[in-house]
């Protein structure tokens, strides 16, 4: 991978969009999360809304679950009286599961899929499309953030937000709209203390992790941004990438598979420049 | 889940072998394994062997990887002057990377798979299979347990063991021997602080996470034990939850994968009785 990487043009790289990027800040330190507006233009839109007016400030980590997810959101969501107001952000939104796959750049992995008909990786993310409906999607790779929803389709609007901390859950795949992915900071996530609650959900108030702010970038001064950038999926780069992690080169390997399923395939992130 | 489950028999039901379950123990508690000997009876049995001379008494985690192993061995064992004695115990064994098929029992999961050409379970753990070439061997999936091992097929031994914490690193399969899987206290692993130098090791001594002992649960009184129980693979209770979990009966669930990839099978475990 270093090999590989080395050889890359700067022109494989894009930088992040700040007007799409957004910083969780904990005490332990800054999540980056890159946003997804081609697949999820609705929840961005709301989840920007909601950062840009302080809906998260006083927010918290309120789920831990072992193997599977970490969410946040508001404490007192579920209570009228201390709930924080969404002002001009939407409490409920349709779910944006898929889209259509016309005029959407898509990169296939020619490895196969247990779940979709086709999987690949679109405007930086994991995704998956079928030829036959037309349709794409985001696909539930680890550090994939999604917008936690109640039993009808449109009960998300952002306001909760999961990631993906183990095995890739993919049969959430076209249940839940996926917004975005963790570009760093995933480790202060998965290392939380788990919930002992059902659903891994913490159960003592003084367990929840606040957040101490969540922001987009482009509000955040040009010094206190992350200059960072992701190799770009539709470069010949990334093609060799993905070749160099199918059959591995190293030594070590004493059985290289010749196949690799697509949440093992590295998205990478580097500092600019 | 709950609703198979309820429905189960004790008979689909098997208790751990307490010959073959190892006792973890951390400062934050236990972390428990079951050994896999029919795929790997020379390492288990070596294993063993360390453990009942307490080799591992005052071994550490060493490194913590994101998203990829947990790894525990002497902090030492690079140090010719400080490392453990092995004693009866072997410090290099022939890798064990798969086993012939026949004769093996197998489980087979009917939803293909990415990396092998046939996959399901076989005494408990999840495994692939061949019919070409007649072998079987076990996967990686999340929760497995390895023995680490340096650039040559024998150097690993069982006295360096790792965990997998994250998306399951299948393009390990048959390069490194599988001997377990962790069937208690996965998050006692996977929440520890990542390591910060190459490969998620730890930089500093003081970051090492030391195991008080590691010892075979047969060795530990039975008033002590744990005493848990598989459900065993082989049953139609097994495969009902399979189908479960392959199309969701939840109403919470809009799109039916209908589909399920090995390493999202859960494979229960509850406390005997």
């Amino acid at each position: 991978m270093p090999a590989v990487l080395g050889a890359s043009k700067p022109s494989d790289w894009a930088p992040l969009d700040p007007e799409n990027t957004l910083y969780v800040e904990l005490a332990s330190g800054r999540v980056v999360i890159a946003l997804a507006p081609a697949f999820a233009p609705n929840h961005v839109a709301n989840v920007k809304a909601l950062a840009r007016q302080g809906y998260f400030d006083g927010a918290a980590v309120l789920r831990s679950q072992e193997n599977y997810v970490v969410q946040w959101g508001d404490p007192h969501g579920d209570d009228e009286a201390k709930a924080k107001p969404f002002g001009n952000a939407k409490k409920s939104l349709d779910a944006e599961l898929d889209r259509a796959s016309k005029d959407l750049p898509f990169t296939p992995l020619a490895d196969g899929d247990v779940y979709a008909p086709e999987v690949g990786f679109s405007t930086g993310f994991p995704a998956a499309r079928d030829a036959k409906t037309g349709r794409a999607w985001l696909t539930h790779c680890y550090a994939m953030v999604g917008a936690g929803r109640g039993n009808t389709a449109d009960s998300g609007s952002g306001a909760e937000l999961y990631v993906v901390i183990g095995h890739s859950p993919r049969h959430l795949d076209k249940n839940v709209t996926l917004l975005g992915r963790v570009v760093k900071g995933m480790e202060l996530l998965t290392t939380l203390p788990r919930g002992t609650g059902p659903l891994g959900f913490y159960e003592q108030e003084s367990q929840f992790v606040p957040l101490r702010s969540v922001r987009v970038a482009a509000d955040v001064p040009a010094a206190e941004r992350e200059a960072l950038e992701v190799l770009r999926t539709d470069t010949p780069t990334f093609a060799d990438l993905v070749d160099s992690r199918r059959t591995r080169r190293e030594d070590w390997f004493l059985n290289k598979s010749g196949k690799i399923e697509l949440c093992n395939v590295p998205l990478p992130v580097r500092r600019q420049g």
